[in-house]
């Protein structure tokens, strides 16, 4: 390493890099997360392609080009930091799209503005996945600005929160343009804040919309109650078949056959990853958990599959009581799964064991994606730990992930590019949550990480 | 019975009354249902008070006297027509509060907007219970008018649909004033359009909410599903405990414990109702029963208790999913009760049995009726099943009815009176559905029985 790069690469010249762009960081997160990027329901197409053009501005004034590249959904952002061919290139995935929000889901401010409170920054999308995306570009742009022998390709999908469905065909298409040497994904969550994770792992996913319909509307219960068919309370039934509740133990047949147990090694990663049940309970503002053990909470969130009922839609849901027979239910369910599940053999298993239940039920699919299992050593791996350990004080651990980014298992088959994981996401920021948050530590750190990372698989190649 | 009685009181001449005041009913009826004077939720008060004033006024117009009661929640109407010390008074109780109603709910035109199609009226209260009430103010202002020897007083209250919180107490301080011999309640409905049916009985209710709260707001699926517990299928297993939903038998030990088992002479009426089992799906718009035997379809809306899920409150109801952990879940319930089961009993029971299942969950008790058995046997009885067979050519059967009416039970209590039922509402009315409506049929064939019932008290007395 040269004397100016070993000088660019120091940890007080990242620190002093991140203090001098930090109004402009937070200017940028917080013009980004006001635009409601949602991808779910279709209502916020038209925000999702301000969204894009947005982003693509933002990285050709970060001094990269970008271009919107169409899909039949949202689009997809492709950016590029430097371009010499003797070069490798590194592709930064992250997503741009969020979840939905309402204010009375319990944030404590509006969802879509965004408020700095200190050293925290409160708006949906601010953690997930937006402000990683910005730490990521402000880290390239120092690695690129000081001597970082790499290209920065940045691929930023708009669906990541419905199942990634375009994303696939999108790099298909482009897998000329979009060569790559590796990919490194920032979505995911430490552990702790004082520990940064690593996944080794995520889960896959295959959502279900169960549907009774034994009526077309709304019934008086006094006088059809008894002989009419109460949809709700069979739905009820139904789940109760599928799922001991209390235990999470998924009862349909089969549904476990393919899970292979947790390795020693695999135990022991979990043993030293430093999980505590009384913060994640805190972080997720729980009242009880299914287990207070931490080895069984780890392996419940990462190492085994589940049956969540997200909510059952029909009947009535105010105040007091409504004396009605409600004329249909639709059970609202999605499966996470784990690694060697197939997402197409559970929804078998599940059609078979709803239609011998309640045959009357209908089953829709909904989005499906295979889980994913990483590779934790190499040299992209060793490239992360250090960066990490540059950044942050601390090795990272290697877990896995509970939850499940489909756009990692397409980029594997179609970039056939090794896939490392970055991600600055705390327990506390509320992913998917009320209050989602980001703080300027993550962000700092992130910036370090990124640009020492980048620093590396140039001086590797 | 005088020459002139009986001219005023023939077919004919209440055919005529009836055919002269059409018009004038309609754009009654059509103004009344306009004032949207939903009792649930309290967010219609100014409504409620506004539909008491409008029916005061109305009761004068027709010649009558009227006043508005006031109690601590909606407001009652009492009216007289006729004050004649020496004659006997008969108390004819309705109700002008309605059932919630939205567009969405399934209505082809606006509930709150009255539109007639030929001899139909459509709106939100038009059968439950606006148009019964005023075609017996149409009935007793004939029978006034044309020699009945009876004061006819109206008891109107706007609290039914809510289980008549204010209504014991407000007729106990009034109960002077209350005075009656006899009580006509019009709120009940006929087995078919061509069998005019007088319930011997009315089932008792008891609502419940169950809520379990395991988080405070929602969480990710992915990062804490397995571990974290889901409310809302908490929920299902304990309403799959406590119910068989396909069969609808209640599995809370001690639920059934008072039913009594009809008597021959009960099965006997049930048998001759006329009661269609294709009819009563067609009417309610069913796809499927829990049985298609007419006797047991009888059985389980009238002779049998229920306990009935109206929905489940919290989670994600929208389009696709929403990949969450819902932090809470409220199942709104509530139970018909028969004849002996007393509500108190059946809170209890079932407050045990949720504690035993799922102490996490707590039971709210909402508001609670016993059931009613009505003579069906005496003078009255033999006035109403008299006036039934005038005005609709057909004796009625006496069979039970599936719905609650509190008021009933204050009446007997309070006011000491036999009471009668003389209803007029058919099966496909769509009482508490979308798109209920009333007919001109029934209005003018009530009114003639609601004159002749008038007369036959006056005559008898």
């Amino acid at each position: 390493m040269s004397e100016s790069i070993s000088r660019a690469f120091s940890k007080d010249a990242l620190e002093a890099y991140a203090a001098s762009q930090r109004q402009r960081f937070e200017e940028a997160l917080g013009e980004f997360v006001e635009i409601p990027t949602i991808s779910s329901g279709g209502a916020h197409r038209a925000d999702c392609a301000r969204g894009a053009a947005w982003a693509a501005d933002m990285i050709r004034w970060m001094g990269g080009e970008a271009r919107i590249v169409e899909t039949p959904g949202n689009p997809i952002v492709h950016g590029m930091l430097q371009a010499d061919p003797s070069w490798p290139t590194v592709t930064v995935y992250n997503h741009l799209d969020v979840q939905p929000a309402e204010r009375a889901d319990g944030w404590h401010t509006e969802p879509f503005t965004f408020v700095r409170s200190g050293d925290r920054y409160f708006a949906r999308g601010t953690t997930d996945d937006k402000g990683p995306a910005l730490t990521a570009l402000w880290g390239a742009k120092y690695a690129a600005e000081n001597g970082a022998r790499i290209n920065i390709q940045f691929l930023w999908e708009m669906e990541e929160e419905i199942g990634s469905p375009h994303f696939d065909g999108a790099i298909r298409a482009e897998r000329e343009r979009l060569r790559t040497d590796s990919v490194v994904v920032s979505d995911t969550i430490w552990i702790s804040r004082t520990r940064p994770a690593v996944p080794a792992g995520l889960r896959g996913l295959q959502g279900f919309r169960f549907t009774l319909e034994t009526g077309l509307t709304d019934q008086h219960s006094g006088v059809t109650g008894g002989a009419a068919r109460n949809p709700v309370a069979e739905m009820c039934a139904l789940v109760a078949d599928c799922l001991d509740a209390r235990t999470g133990r998924v009862k349909i047949p089969g549904f476990y056959e393919d899970v292979e147990p947790p390795s020693k090694q695999e135990l022991e990663g979990l043993r030293k990853s430093g999980f505590s049940v009384p913060a994640f309970k805190k972080d997720h503002m729980f009242r009880s958990l299914r287990t207070n053990d931490p080895l069984e909470v780890m392996k419940k969130i990462w190492l085994q599959p589940t049956f969540e009922l997200h909510g059952i839609a029909g009947g009535y849901q105010g105040a007091g009581i409504k004396t009605i027979v409600p004329p249909r239910a639709t059970a609202i369910i999605s499966c996470r799964l784990v690694p060697k599940m197939k997402e197409q053999k559970i929804a078998r298993l599940v059609r078979e064991f709803v239609r011998r239940k309640n045959p009357d039920v209908k089953v829709e699919l909904e989005h499906g994606l295979p889980a994913y299992r990483g590779p934790i050593t190499g040299r992209h791996a060793d490239a992360i730990k250090a960066a990490m350990k540059f950044a942050f004080g601390r090795e990272p651990v290697f877990v896995r992930e509970g939850g499940s980014i489909g756009a990692v298992l397409s980029m594997e088959r179609v970039l056939r590019a090794p896939i490392q994981f970055l991600g600055l996401s705390l327990p506390d920021h509320g992913y998917h949550a009320p209050n989602e948050n980001y703080d300027w530590g993550q962000a700092r750190g992130g910036m370090a990480a990124f640009a020492e990372y980048f620093r590396r698989l140039g001086a590797e190649a």
